[in-house]
């Protein structure tokens, strides 16, 4: 199809109902309401507390994650409230009058801080950091877990499968396997993570990502013949047929058919765009398809491979030198196969100007209390050495870190050049960049992992990534866990 | 929380936009536009095809799949159409506009036979079937897909374990983890695959599903102390108190003050209803703990586990006697990890009164021709024993059945009872059940799941399940597989 952008690709064009619900307030956990109204009637309300989000492992493996998935929250954190509907079933549940009067009213109306969208972040630091009453951190919860966690997983699935195809197009295909309504969210993420179009025509519609697409075997078949169907479509698209050359048998017809129909084309003056391998082995059957369309003249026809494929895949059919010039790839990107989630959580760290911390026989899930900045520290060729975690307060960027449970290892700083990574996001419940545009996003993230080293972007066992704590930090953990224990 | 049902327990009380999109004509692969305009201006519109909705493998290497989000798919296709903003981004994307007009008065106008939701079933064996124009046909694929795939995963995951737990009930906690929304809608499946009860809130107001929720640990830290957090919400919530106690250390905080909050309710003539385990080593800590609360004469007081649990985490604690009254369960089974998504897939078998085949290499690969009905055959136990595939022109169920890929095998079927799994789901672009309630298709489900032998059920290795074809159907797509070679 010819492609006419109206805007900007990756702008959102419009907001459809898949972007914005309509009870954004009944989005959350039935816990974060029955704390809620304990909150309200033990008085609590109006107490302010901060929380973070963070994850703890890497899925896939992997070395880094990409974050995703805020834009699409700051807009339903601005929606997010309750409704005369929602009133009702909440009423319905038992929940007293008084505190649905308080619901009726309800605005988030808290401040946030933390990365941009698009940004390389890693184990255990605060991603996000949310500055609010306790019931409106509390009742946000499940919402800012669902929308980061998942297109965090997506976007970082896709990044690792866009590094194994090097400077090859990939291409998202996922919708038909993606998780229900969450499709159109996951292809935003897989275009955040690299992918160069979708076939995800409402999330084009809905984020002005390109939108492409073939043919499917059912196009094949319902012609009295391969030859004629493939003659059929590129006389309906002479500009931009993809031939899907399995159907029957693709060395013995596919391709034959498809060299028959790309000469048609070439004698008006045009090209066939591309033929698409689907099944079989792509390592073999792309071989054989590139020496046959060679051998007819047909050098500028690409070939585009799907069928189950991942980065490791797409690593080992480079690895063979495999002539496939984009790829096609569907479920196991657009779910986040295997690990599925991302185990991002949202933790309280402070209430009341004072911190608090979680405690735990497991030293890695004991959470770091207190108000929290990131810096990124990069060396003097742009690259990213590490990352430090310290408190707010703390004036500047910490020379030196300590490792967070280690408590032999330190590392130095002071050769590198420190950035911070939060940055103010929403303001008494406003947004303050209102419209990121998707584009942006993507090109940061590019950037982004283009600054960190190639031993971290391996697809297995990558170098783990340094993140440590200020020493001011880790003193105020390490004395409130003391203290804690007597 | 007490719990008031306004209607049936999973009565669809109203509809949400979670539920419905307001674009769902955009909620396709771009190709499945591409190739109906090529229909539309091959003179091709009015073509009848039938396609079939089928999969090949169970996930989890389980012996059956549940199927699940068939009302959810007809509704959705009943708003399946284009209105101005969707037709102004597909003439943005080259459509032309002869075939935009048509778009505008598209509506999904075919007829649907198919296996009732909740019902236990196969692989290669056709689950829906869908008779309309080619364009119809096509359009509506993706969102076939999408619905289906998803939902039959996240019910037969859920179904697994729950059979785990036998008894005890299974709530879903997993929304913090869903693959974002699409999280109402697995809660949804979760429901129809046996769980008793959901925190995800927006999907109890839509589907009437029962909700309930316990703590989490920022209630905990947001008091002075442990005991003050526990004594506040058995304050608040003296009918239904489930009390988190791993905040600070199970064993030696949380359940003494866990005991002295309930001492206290017990005094008042109430009851504190369970305490959550959530980490640790569930086992061990679920035989402390019941212990401790016996002693102390709490035997009223249930143990909920929770973190993430899946079908052998459950299982491996029964088979240790941990005395866990009921289980929370979120990521595994709201994603359907580590399988992520089924393999539905949705092929062309009919072309205007013409059976078509797809070929493949593959034998398992191979489509089976024309319009079929799938009959179910029950021992005297009423218990299933196998699926026969047959042309829907045969009168009457088969007495035998042929292996699908084997020819020397056959199965005799006169023993069995025989019944239609095939009904009327949608006439003309009508749905012919209006509204088939959720809660008539959880017990229409689990009855369902009862018939199916034990061997079939087993997390391991089950037992696999009979599907074979009519003599028919075996000769038509032997002697079309006969034709097409030559």
């Amino acid at each position: 199809m010819q492609d006419f952008p109206i805007s900007p690709i990756g702008d959102r064009v419009k907001t459809t109902n898949m972007g914005q619900l309509k009870y954004s307030g009944l989005y959350t956990d039935f816990y974060e309401l029955t704390m809620a109204q304990g909150y309200f009637f033990e008085k609590k309300a109006h107490q302010r507390v901060v929380f973070d989000y963070f994850f703890r492992r890497v899925p896939f493996k992997g070395g880094y994650v990409i974050f995703a998935g805020l834009q699409d929250l700051l807009e339903e954190l601005v929606s997010f409230t309750y409704d005369e509907e929602a009133i009702a079933f909440l009423s319905s549940q038992g929940f007293k009058q008084e505190f649905l009067d308080y619901l009726r009213q309800f605005r988030f109306s808290g401040t946030i801080y933390g990365c941009k969208e698009g940004e390389v972040i890693f184990p255990n630091e605060p991603i996000l950091r949310v500055e609010a009453s306790i019931i409106e951190a509390q009742l946000i919860e499940t919402l800012v877990l669902n929308y980061l966690n998942f297109q965090s997983l997506i976007a970082s699935k896709t990044a690792r499968i866009v590094h194994a195809a090097g400077e090859r197009p990939v291409s998202d295909f996922g919708l038909r396997r993606a998780q229900g309504l969450g499709g159109p969210q996951a292809s935003r993420a897989a275009f955040i993570g690299g992918v160069n179009s979708s076939s995800n025509t409402l999330a084009g519609s809905m984020y002005n990502i390109p939108v492409n697409g073939t043919m499917a075997h059912s196009w094949v078949q319902s012609f009295a013949s391969e030859l004629e169907a493939f003659q059929a479509y590129a006389t309906q698209y002479p500009e931009s047929s993809v031939l899907l050359v399995d159907t029957y048998n693709t060395l013995k017809s596919g391709i034959p058919n498809a060299i028959k129909a790309a000469k048609q084309l070439k004698r008006k003056g045009k090209s066939l765009k591309a033929i698409r391998l689907d099944s079989g082995d792509l390592a073999y059957l792309s071989k054989k398809a590139r020496k046959m369309l060679d051998d007819e003249g047909l050098n500028e026809v690409s070939i585009i491979a799907s069928n189950q494929l991942n980065e490791y895949v797409v690593q080992s059919l480079l690895v063979q030198h495999a002539p496939i010039d984009a790829f096609g790839v569907g479920t196991e990107m657009i779910t986040g196969r295997p690990a599925a989630a991302l185990d991002g959580v949202y933790k309280l760290v402070q209430m009341d100007e004072h911190p608090v911390i979680k405690r735990s026989d497991n030293l890695e899930k004991i959470t770091l209390p207190g108000q929290k900045q990131v810096f990124r520290y990069t060396d003097d060729q742009g690259l990213f050495y590490a990352d430090a975690i310290a408190l707010v307060h703390e004036d500047e960027a910490p020379l030196e870190m300590q490792h967070p449970t280690n408590f032999a290892k330190q590392c130095n700083l002071s050769d590198y050049l420190a950035e911070p990574l939060h940055h103010l996001l929403m303001d008494g419940g406003t947004i303050v960049h209102e419209r990121v545009s998707l584009g942006d996003i993507v090109a940061y993230s590019k950037k982004r992992l283009s600054q960190l080293p190639a031993e971290h972007k391996r697809l297995d066992n990558p170098h783990v990534y340094k993140v440590g704590l200020s020493e001011s930090l880790k003193t105020l953990r390490d004395e409130m866990l003391d203290k804690a224990a007597h």
